[in-house]
């Protein structure tokens, strides 16, 4: 039986529903996963259009969807959607504004209720904007936190997800100046066994890890800053005691070279930046976000809401085919 | 005239002479500059086996190079060398210790002094070992500051060049902790400054220089620290005045994608590693460390001095090779 992949439409004035509902048609995708879309109905008929969409649409709402997935097949050609009622009409297309953030935000809770019931097995978020997030009154600094506290997670944290490169961060969206205030050594144990953990999953054999150094030449014995030795010293022995293929403190300016991407199958990092700088230079069309730690997968792709080119259907699908596509395989 | 470029021959226990040996004797190195190793006569005859160097030396002293350089033509095959008559016999090949320590330093304090009298018209400098340095009671985080603190040079600052990438940095060795501190308008502007005429000479046209945020996604209007706007955004309205194509704050994940490699020619980059994580990635081979901002141009090849393969003369000659040309272009 496939897993059911709940997509919520993102921000309703970006690329979020186009490319939700161009990808929920994809024969790709519905080979791996049965594709259910999270949003406004008004929004996804809108769309259809730019989407290039004449399929019909079998829509649930989220008090009848669990029953009609466990009773229905997969139905032809149709695209399942789950219709939250939130938007009786569309937004204006590439702008910002107070009711598509409170929209997509819905989505989103939408989708962690559906996802914790069990009546969906996995979720990819497209795109939300944190500036319509905040004129809608919502203060989250992204997805990922969303999904950890909603679901109460001790231990959620994000994995940036290619085929050449795994990236888990121990801290996200704060600033440089409280990382190394932050860093705790339980922390850097738990996000890289969560790391080593979906590795293994996703490549079928145990990674061999390397865990970053936070400061320049990881601190040079203390010359310059003690977290090295101190705080993530402790953390690569104790995974390594785990069991955990686990080296380190690497110094972060070796950790991604050419022959260091060929040595490791993932990369533990300090904060924000230190991963994702790397992870975007050779994973810029197909990388995926993974938030690891919650009670089910949950993917997004590696871009915003790009209002740029919302509603003119030119937006890529690599990432959003690569983060449905790994959500269905974390989800079986 | 070709310009002279001295070449210290680093710590006398790692590759450093065998590569300034063998690269001084290169043909295409020759072709653009006059080579003039600075350094030990007994180091340099005892490594010649292993650089597989039977030239005849010409040996001058730091009291008599000036003359001699000005008023002899460049001496056919040849190899040049300043003696500094600090090691009477060379030291244990691939172990750091005091007297190799001290020995790479009194090279450099040499060099520093024939370039500022104009004997030398640049400098490239073999690797050194912060742990020999150490040991011979040296404590310095690396060639930069002692380049820098020895011309009391008011805003030096240290560039990471390649073909690929331009890469200047705001800070180097220090804490991560230390950084937000450490940042302020007038230092950005002055580094800013130097990588844009330094590129510009490189490469005969103005750079468009990215300059880097320090947060992540650059501080998201001071939900994650308030360094972005308050003290890089001048900066780069001042460079934009004083007519420099300078853009930023850049949100730091998305400066190396790319499509900014292509569109930006210059990195202005906030903290060590924000700027040679990706530098290592792309240009690992023939990177070329620059110190601008001296009253002479100074490079040294991107790699340290590699103990585990030292004496065997099987180290790349890559880097040190891009360095020696680049002080050469860098001196005309």
């Amino acid at each position: 039986m496939l897993p059911t992949i709940g997509i919520t439409i993102g921000d309703p004035a970006g690329i979020g529903p186009e490319i939700a509902l161009r990808v929920a048609g994809l024969r790709e995708i519905r080979t791996v996963c049965r594709p259910v879309l999270i949003g406004d109905r008004s929004v996804l008929e809108a769309i259809r259009p730019v989407a290039r969409c004449d399929r019909e649409f079998t829509v649930y709402t989220e008090a009848t969807v669990a029953d009609a997935l466990s009773s229905t097949p997969v139905p032809g050609d149709a695209i399942e959607m789950v219709d939250c009622g939130f938007l009786a009409e569309p937004v204006t297309m590439a702008l910002p504004c107070a009711e598509g953030g409170r929209a997509c935000y819905e989505y989103v809770r939408a989708s962690i209720r559906l996802a914790w019931s069990g009546a969906i097995q996995g979720v990819t978020t497209a795109p939300i904007n944190k500036l319509a997030l905040s004129l809608g009154g919502i203060e989250a600094p992204g997805h990922t936190e969303i999904f950890g506290e909603a679901t109460a997670s001790p231990n959620y944290a994000m994995m940036m997800y290619s085929d050449r490169l795994a990236v888990g961060l121990v801290t996200i969206h704060q600033s440089l100046a409280s990382v190394p205030g932050s860093l705790d050594t339980a922390r850097i144990v738990a996000v890289g066994e969560l790391l080593a953990d979906a590795v293994e999953r996703l490549r079928g054999q145990k990674p061999r890890i390397a865990v970053l150094g936070l400061n320049p030449h990881s601190g040079e014995s203390g010359l310059l800053g003690t977290e090295d030795d101190e705080i993530i010293e402790p953390a690569v022995r104790l995974l390594r005691e785990e069991g955990y293929d686990a080296e380190g403190p690497v110094v972060p300016d070796s950790a991604f070279t050419p022959v260091s991407v060929r040595k490791y199958q993932a990369h533990l990092c300090m904060y924000h930046d230190q991963g994702l700088i790397p992870f975007k230079m050779v994973s810029f069309e197909d990388g995926v976000n993974v938030t690891m730690g919650l009670p089910f997968p949950r993917t997004s792709p590696d871009h915003g809401t790009a209002y740029d080119i919302a509603g003119t259907g030119t937006a890529s699908l690599g990432s959003i085919i690569a983060a449905v596509k790994l959500a269905a395989r974390l989800a079986v």
